[in-house]
């Protein structure tokens, strides 16, 4: 047995001091979390005297845009995840690994790993975005579980699917009623895609499927706290979601916050409701960072970082994406999209490459909003441009372009538009599959 | 809250007796399994003059021939798998009820589930198929998984990726060398087929994403007991099959069984193999129907029906495909393969039939062997259709369209086939995705 293997100094033994290793080598960049920013970050910086190593949880990029359609069975995992190995193949100065953060060593220069050895930086990029935040009822995510990865996704698609079987083979009518009443929390544009995405797949996808129960009649509840759906949009957007959805038969709920979940329901707004599914959109925070960086933090755990997106008192670490706390111009705080993530990488890439040379630092950092996009269902979206403001099938259509058009790989960039074609054609959905076990509960999902 | 639901008197309560059954409304059959054989009977009888009630435990219908291609990440759980509601949408006589069967009473005539009330029917069929036989040593299962359905599949492609992910981080050559041993235990046809899969894998999709390793240096062992591969084909074919493999570098073992299982590897013909991945390929058993049907097994607990497919002693209750233990006319076992089930299926569709109408029942069943195939690899297969065999291009171009051909629904084929086009032209793996723990064992796995 021979096995090919490169003498591997980077990860072996203790590490090199910093000074040392940049004299005997070029610098290394190291970045935790393969998302938007992440990877933009990289590919920005593929042809710099660097050797770049990519840390992260997952072998994979996921589309997070469209993690929503996973879980409403529109589309299969495959289709909106890319291993990282593959997107970064040519990219002959980045090494991926299959690990995980577990904390900074900065007076070292070190990255702390789960399974490898520490691991020295001459510059880290911590793009390791956030979870849901369930405010301080951790307990909760086992009832309302939130859509932030593949996995997520298809256990919200199991229990989705599950609900419905579990009712055409209940014989009674309460229970029936009860497995059928689907509620979302949060009346952002996760809240709100998912909840046009499953009033669809009740409508129109599983309409013929079952003969004990009308799918049709399942009730699609949105609670949303504050007094809007789309908060950060438009108000005349808000309100067109709110009745597009309404169209759809959802119940959208407003100033109705959820008060405690529990296996069988909830309670909001005061009034108990006896639920199947319920999936929870509303908050979310970046955990840990500030513990390992002994940073500023917002109250959301998100790092304040400064004109140049690094850490206070640390030059050479930046924060980028959802996970930094980064004002505007203006002083607002920057939306939590894919967009920021990506400009931001841009940005730390021409902050390092211009350092690597010796040059000027570029000048502060400024976002460019190229607009907001939420969808509600077929032929109804809203976008924001900003100078100007689309809604229904004109939105929808500016939509799926954009969301194809900014798909990482070519060849799900065509199997996605086939599959949405299809769908759109026969309104079938054509991920229907529930892997695992068939009862509902948290741990038991496999998939 | 509004559900339609319409009276659901064929799950409630106490069941009525048989006799008067039939005479109140239309004969309940009662299937149990979708695979190829319960489908196969389903269609046939769609617009009989009977209510069908259809119990499986997963969603899904499973075109497992193609079941080891999710599992070496080449397509997605999606394009080899169809909700069974879907399928059946338009046979207006099918309910479908995801449950388990847990007994049979053949006094009261109902099936016993696990879920739902006691289901009595008029005709029996169970198509329940087969699992994976350790030979008595259940607790190997833990280290060397076997592929019968998609959550195997997707067990063993996480534990198969993974081992590469791990060998990247590694810095003992010793454990890279483990990781990278893959042995596949029995040499029928999944054995060849995920053997010449991995070995593609290994080879050709993964070659240019690992910095430390080299995957094309993966050591691919197929262990057999038996003197040949694919037992059961023609000697020419299992010696092709054989050289096949071995031009694609996979260590083919003959005469040598498999004496212990653990945790890191195995022991087998008296020698120790370190392996990362070890797939059970072996041989099945069907697991108790034995104890439920009281009726006479083979050591293999499958059971052994009359001339017209029915259980000895009980004339409307049937057994078909992997389960059954059917002789053909010359007195061998028939093999358990799809076509066999399907056949089984049409054939005992005959018989409820001319019972219905009163008719002569049909002649005892008879196989037709419509040939073997299988796969190697890249422009490799054999076929075998009796009078005429193929290996080769020509084979594997007939293997590809009687698959294709075969998939059960259109969309699928038409996934499938632009899936295979494009990895064949590309040498890319277009489901390469580890959704769940990052930890090898079985008990973690998600996707």
């Amino acid at each position: 047995m021979c096995l090919y293997s490169r003498a591997i100094a980077m990860t072996e033994g203790a590490p090199m001091a910093a000074p040392a290793m940049t004299d005997m080598r070029r610098p290394r960049v190291v970045v935790v979390g393969c998302g938007f920013g992440g990877l933009t970050l990289i590919r920005h910086l593929r042809h710099a005297p660097v050797d770049i190593v990519l840390i992260d949880r997952c072998n994979h990029h996921v589309f997070q845009p469209l993690l929503y359609q996973v879980a409403t069975a529109a589309l299969s995992p495959g289709e909106i995840a890319e291993p990282s190995r593959s997107i970064l193949r040519r990219a002959r100065n980045v090494t991926v690994m299959l690990d995980e953060m577990i904390g900074i060593d900065r007076a070292h220069r070190e990255v702390l790993l789960r399974e490898g050895a520490p691991l020295a930086y001459d510059y880290l990029v911590l793009a390791t975005g956030v979870e849901y935040d369930y405010f301080g009822h951790d307990e909760w995510a086992e009832f309302a579980p939130s859509l932030k990865t593949l996995q997520d996704a298809t256990e919200i698609r199991r229990r989705l699917l599950l609900a419905f079987e579990h009712a055409e083979i209940s014989t009674n009518p309460d229970e029936q009623r009860r497995l059928l009443t689907i509620v979302l929390i949060g009346g952002g544009p996760t809240g709100v895609e998912l909840a046009g995405s499953i009033a669809e797949l009740a409508r129109f996808a599983l309409r013929r499927d079952f003969r004990n129960i009308d799918p049709t009649k399942a009730h699609i509840i949105l609670l949303e706290a504050g007094p809007h759906l789309l908060p950060g949009f438009h108000a005349s957007l808000s309100a067109y979601a709110k009745s597009a959805l309404e169209r759809l038969h959802v119940d959208v709920r407003l100033k109705t916050p959820a008060e405690a979940i529990d296996e069988t329901g909830l309670v909001a707004g005061g009034a108990r409701i006896d639920a199947g599914i319920i999936v929870w959109c509303a908050g979310v925070r970046a955990r840990q960072l500030s513990a390992w960086l002994e940073a500023p933090v917002t109250p959301k755990g998100t790092v304040k970082v400064g004109p140049d997106l690094s850490v206070p008192g640390a030059a050479s670490i930046f924060v980028i994406g959802d996970a930094a706390a980064a004002d505007t111009q203006d002083g607002r705080n920057l939306p939590q999209v894919a967009p920021v993530a990506k400009q931001q990488g841009d940005y730390v890439a021409r902050v390092i490459g211009n350092r690597l040379a010796g040059k000027a630092p570029p000048s502060p950092f400024r976002y460019r909003d190229p607009g907001s996009l939420a969808i509600i269902g077929r032929s109804a979206a809203v976008v924001d441009f900003g100078f100007i403001r689309f809604t229904g099938l004109l939105g929808w259509l500016v939509w799926g372009f954009a969301h194809i058009f900014f798909l990482i790989d070519f060849r799900s960039r065509i199997a996605v538009f086939l599959e949405w074609a299809w769908e759109w054609l026969t309104y079938a959905r054509g991920a229907r599959l529930i892997v695992g076990s068939s009862r509902i509960g948290r741990h038991d999902s496999r998939a």
